[in-house]
Formats: C-alpha cells, sequence, structure tokens
C-alpha cells in the first residue's frame, strides 16, 4: 500500500510511520516541523532527546533497508498538498498533520485563530487534493474523544440513531468539543462528512482517546528512532505527565477533582488501530467513525495508579489537586463504545503496571532534563 | 440600546441597521464593502441600483435626523474589531458579517478556503472582543437553517432531547449541513456554544430560513436607501430569483425535482426577529437558539406560486427543471420547528400574492439592468 503519513514527526505520526514501514506498506510522510517549532515558542523540549527527522529516516533505511520518503512542507499550502499528492499517486492518507494541544489553542485569542485555521485549511486541502488527484484514495484521519464532550448518554461510533416524535434517523453523534482545538476536530468532522457525501470519497475519522506510552517496537530499535516524551502542560497528557512529574520529584498534578474520565490506549494500538483502519477501508461516499482507545478511567485513578507503582519502585509520589485551569465537569456520566477497531481484530495492550514502570524508568533515565517550570499549569480556558 | 451591525451594508444588516435605527436604537455598522467586491468579482450586480454606504447614512439621517455610524473594517482584522468595541461599548451585536453564498463557496478549492477562514476567525474575532471587552453584551448571530439538513426526524430549535439505552440527555441537534458555506454556520456555532459555556458570553443564534422579498418601511423611503435584489446563480434564491427571471423572460428555473423543502421568511420579519432576539436577551452563559422563518414551501411549489401570479398580472411564466448543481436530497421529509419567536411576539407577514406581485414589478421596473447569462448555474457541487 502507499501510504502518505500527514504530521509524521509527531508524536504519533512518527511511530505510525515506522510501522506501516515495517508491515512492508511503501510509506512517505509529509511534515512541516511545526511541532518543533512550537517547543521553541514554549521553550519546552521532549524528555527523551530525539533526533532530526533526517536522522531519524536515515536511521530507519540503515535499520532496515526500508526507505521512508520525508517532505518537509506545510499542508497549508496547497502547492505542497498537491505537488505530493501528484508524484506519490497515495493509496491511503494518514493524518495527523494538526496542532494537537487544548491548551496552546487557549493560550490566547491568536493562538486559537492559528489551531483553528491551520487544522480546518490544512484538512479541507487534502479533502481537495483527493477530489482531483486521487478520488479513490482513502482518508485515516485523526479526531479524537474530546469531540463527543461529556454527554450524560453513552457514546456512540460516530453516529446515533435517534427516534423523535414518531419518527427514526441515525444522525451525526451530538458534539460538545472542550477546547479551541477540540472544536477544530469537530469542523474537520463536519467537513469531511460533506466532502465524503458530496464527492463520494472514503474516510475513516478516528476520534481517538489520550494516549500514553511512548515507545513502539519500532521505536526502540535504535536511539536514533526515538520518539518523543512530552511532560510541559502544554503538550503533555495525563499518564505520561505523571511519570515525568514523579521522575522529576514534583508531586502529580490532578486537575480539580480529577473525576474527568476519558479514554486512554497505549501508542502500540494507535499505530495497530491505523492500520487495521487502513487495510479495511469504508466504503466510497462513507465517513466512517471509529472510537479509537481501550479502556476508560478517570484522571485521579491513573494518578493513584503511577503513584503505587511509583511506591512499589521506591520512588516518592505524592498526588496534588490543582485548581483546575480548564472548564470541564469533574464528575460526571461516561460510557463511550469502542467495539468496531476490535471487531477488525484490534488485540488491545491494556494498561499494565509494567509499562507505567517503564515510563517512569524511562523518564528516571532523563530526569535531568526535566524542567519544572513546564509543569504547573498557566493557561486557563477562563 | 447600543448595537453595533456586522455586515451591515448587506442585504439583511442594511434593513436590520434602518429598522433599529427607526426603532430608537444606537445604531453603529461595520462593513468591510466585501459583497460589493464579490459583485466585481463575478460581474454582477443588484437588480435594483444601491447607493454607496456613505450615501445610504446620509440619506438616512437627511430623513430621519438620526446617525448611524459606519465604520469601513474587516472582521477579520481584531485590531479592527477590538477597536470598535473599545470605542462604541456595544450592547448588542448582531453579525452577519459572513460569505453567506452556498454557490460561491463551492467555486472552488480557494473559495471554499476562503469562506470558511474569513466566516470562522470573523466569529472568533467577535467572540474574544466579547471575553475582553463587552462581557456583558449579548451576541445575536445570524446562522442558517441548512445547519440541519434534511433530517428523517422533526428539527428542533438548536437542541433535542435523546433517549437513549435507558438515559437522558439534551443535546445540540445533529448537524448536516450541505455546503461549504453552511459548513461554517455549524463550525460557528460550536465555536460560539464553547464561548458561552467556558466564558459565560451570552448568545442568540438564529437560524434562519430563506429570506424573500427586498424591502422593508425603511428602505422604501428613498430610493437612496434601497435595498439590494440579487437574482443571479451565486447570490441569487429561490424566490426573489424566479421573479426576475419572469421579468427578464427567463424561465424560473427549479433545480432537479424541486421537491427540496426549507424554511421561508419575508425580509420584514428578518428585521423583527433580530429586534426581538436583541430585546429579550439569552441568559450569561447561554447559547440560545431559534429558528427564524416563518413558512415551509418546497421549490417546486414557490415556482408554481410565482408562475401564478405572474400569469395572473399577464407575464408568460414558464418552469424549467434544470439538473441540479448542487448535491441534496429532491424529496424528503421536513418539518421544522419554530416557535420561539412567535412566543416572543413575532406577527409574521406570511407569503401573499400581493408580495410577489410587488417584486415582480420592481423587477420588471429594473429589468434591463438583468445580466441573462447570470441566471444558469455554472457553479456544481460534484
Amino acid at each position: 500500500m502507499r501510504v502518505l503519513v500527514l504530521g509524521g514527526d509527531g508524536f504519533c505520526g512518527w511511530p505510525t510511520a515506522l510501522y506501516l514501514s515495517q508491515r512492508g506498506h511503501q510509506v512517505a510522510m509529509l511534515d512541516n516541523l511545526s511541532r518543533r517549532r512550537w517547543d521553541e515558542e514554549l521553550g519546552t523540549a521532549s524528555l527523551t532527546p530525539i533526533r532530526s527527522p533526517e536522522e531519524r529516516v536515515a536511521a530507519w533505511q540503515a535499520l532496515t533497508g526500508q526507505r521512508i520518503e520525508l517532505i518537509i512542507g506545510d499542508l497549508n499550502d496547497y502547492d505542497v498538498v498537491s505537488a505530493a499528492f501528484e508524484r506519490l499517486q497515495p493509496e491511503t492518507i494518514i493524518h495527523y498533520a494538526e496542532q494537537r494541544s487544548a491548551p496552546y489553542s487557549m493560550i490566547d485569542r491568536a493562538h486559537a485563530v492559528f489551531t483553528q485555521v491551520n487544522n480546518v485549511v490544512g484538512t479541507l486541502n487534502v479533502l481537495y487534493a483527493m477530489r482531483d488527484l486521487a478520488p479513490d484514495a482513502q482518508l485515516v484521519k485523526l479526531g479524537t474523544m474530546g469531540e463527543y464532550g461529556t454527554p450524560n448518554i453513552a457514546i456512540e461510533e460516530g453516529y446515533i440513531e435517534i427516534e423523535h416524535e414518531g419518527r427514526k434517523d441515525t444522525l451525526p453523534y451530538p458534539k460538545q468539543p472542550g477546547s479551541m482545538y477540540h472544536l477544530t476536530k469537530v469542523h474537520d468532522s463536519h467537513n469531511i462528512l460533506f466532502a465524503c457525501r458530496a464527492w463520494g470519497l472514503c474516510a475513516t475519522d478516528l476520534n481517538q482517546g489520550v494516549v500514553y506510552n511512548v515507545a513502539t517496537d519500532e521505536t526502540e530499535r535504535d536511539e536514533a528512532l526515538a520518539n518523543r516524551f512530552d511532560y510541559d502542560e502544554v503538550f503533555g497528557t495525563a499518564l505520561n505527565r505523571f511519570c515525568a512529574e514523579v521522575a522529576a520529584g514534583h508531586p502529580i498534578t490532578v486537575y480539580g477533582a480529577g473525576g474527568q474520565t476519558r479514554g486512554f490506549l497505549d501508542l502500540r494500538d494507535t499505530v495497530r488501530c491505523i492500520e487495521l483502519a487502513a487495510t479495511h477501508p469504508a466504503a466510497a461516499g462513507e465517513m466512517r467513525v471509529f472510537n479509537q482507545f481501550t479502556e476508560q478511567f478517570s484522571v485521579l485513578e491513573l494518578a493513584e495508579r503511577v503513584q503505587r507503582v511509583a511506591q512499589e519502585m521506591g520512588l516518592s509520589a505524592e498526588i496534588t489537586h490543582l485548581t483546575n485551569p480548564r472548564v470541564e465537569k469533574e464528575q460526571h456520566y461516561y460510557l463511550a463504545k469502542h467495539t468496531r477497531l476490535l471487531d477488525l481484530g484490534l488485540q488491545p495492550h491494556l494498561l499494565t503496571d509494567a509499562t507505567i514502570a517503564a515510563l517512569l524508568e524511562r523518564a528516571m533515565r532523563h530526569r535531568d532534563r526535566i524542567e519544572l517550570s513546564h509543569i504547573l499549569p498557566t493557561v486557563t480556558w477562563r
């Protein structure tokens, strides 16, 4: 399969490019390196040292003989997109290339506008390139479970049958996203659904949960292939950030009561879910939606889990409840369906103490790189 | 009430500014004159001659003594928005300032991207200006009934109670917009809902139907106050365009079977609905949604209605069914609720033969200005 991974230099994109290459697919990646620029802007850095994209693909080729073509370019520039589509004739487009941090989008008006324009226009450009240059290709697009918010009814996978006043229809599941970033994924989903209906495109919208872990079999093969490990308030997410906090001797920071419940998955399942979606395409004209996560946890449960494993390793780990910088319910009903990827054959890596211990050890190895001033939340929603 | 009408030079914005001024409100309007530029771009023009915005407000002041302040500026430029908010301290912001044509948004990729960025960023700028400079003001924002698409269940006003697996919640009504333009209104609605929830802003999202008629009591007081009358394929809408077609001796153009059913309202009700929403504000933190139309018709019903009135006036009027340039259902269930504005006191101008006759007469007076080549659809959805 000829695969184009958009955003292939990022936290999920890079392991995905490696995994698909290892599985024998012909992989090219396109990235504008914006994730590295946002680090420069914020003064942050990955906990683990990461190599340049050129070194990364060279190391992979040296190790495996497999070439991953690297294109440095911006999805918001249609000339870049159309040139890549024309030359590569991708059969599958995996689209990670968006600004993916809720706090980053909430820094101020300019960051909100940037995030919305960057994400929405990038995806529009992909849709038009598919329509005009690769109408039979399939799009595998990363959305987020955060599109749904926390409704008081079960969350279905993308669509819900509604019975109302004696009539029935199956309609897009109502969305209640909780940040300027999450909103962009909702906008994308509506744009993609329209493009599928109007132009007969084929797409899978993957509403991904919070990803934990940083390593896959491929990223572990050489330190030049190492994946990024974000722990800062802007790009760090729950479980990974907690492990870095423990390693740094910082309390585990739970926002508010910690009853916020979300879907989570191991990065090793992310790459497998992508392959499952790509090798079982949606029908022409269909925007299929999968909820891509394997277990749901409350934030406090995860904090306590990390605390326990840390203590078993002889590390001290205190939990602190911070004033919640976000506007979100801290106690709520949450039940999200996630059977469709299991039906395609996903065998989940459920969260184990061993995974947490490995993350803690990794963070301990690089603890001198942790900048404590980047941990506490300064970006607030209000 | 200090009112800022964004998009006050447009088809609905101008009559609204006049109406609110006549009702004693202190009105300022902000417009970047883009509607006039799109005419230049497309080589089109209003069927009725319209004056420059400066002449319009001068004529209104000469006639009534009421001053409408005119600000020429672009909502996408935050400096313009913040300066206007700081100086005017608006209590109510009426927001029409978007690219509002579905065909314009479907011309090509560049027009789709322009429409989405223009509309979404303009509205984001308004929301941030409200948050930072006018947190107690209320937003009255124009959406469209087209956000809902044509579901097989009744369309509620913005939200729907869903019972699912023994639990209940009231959630945003699922949206299925049918063009790159309609999508922008859905994006706006999600952004506004978030801003209300996160920042406690107060907003009314008016999902307006297709507006017919071009005249209000105010626009009729002097020819310098005349409103625009669009009949071209890009900006002309069903009933008004049909009247212009008859005046030009052109067949009435129905797209496809004509069973497409939509909500419609008289422009005189548009301006009244805005005042009703503005004088009965939503609560802080609430995004209230009203479906702003008074009757629903199929496109073919309207064509036949115009045909009959035209024939009674001695005009020949033939109906032609064109291949539908859009992707939409041509026969479908449609029942949309619209009681909330009635509950506030709206007394609808239902569609009368007299209104159609007046439109036909107006079009006949200016028939020499009709450019036949702009009538048939050239922009297609596929």
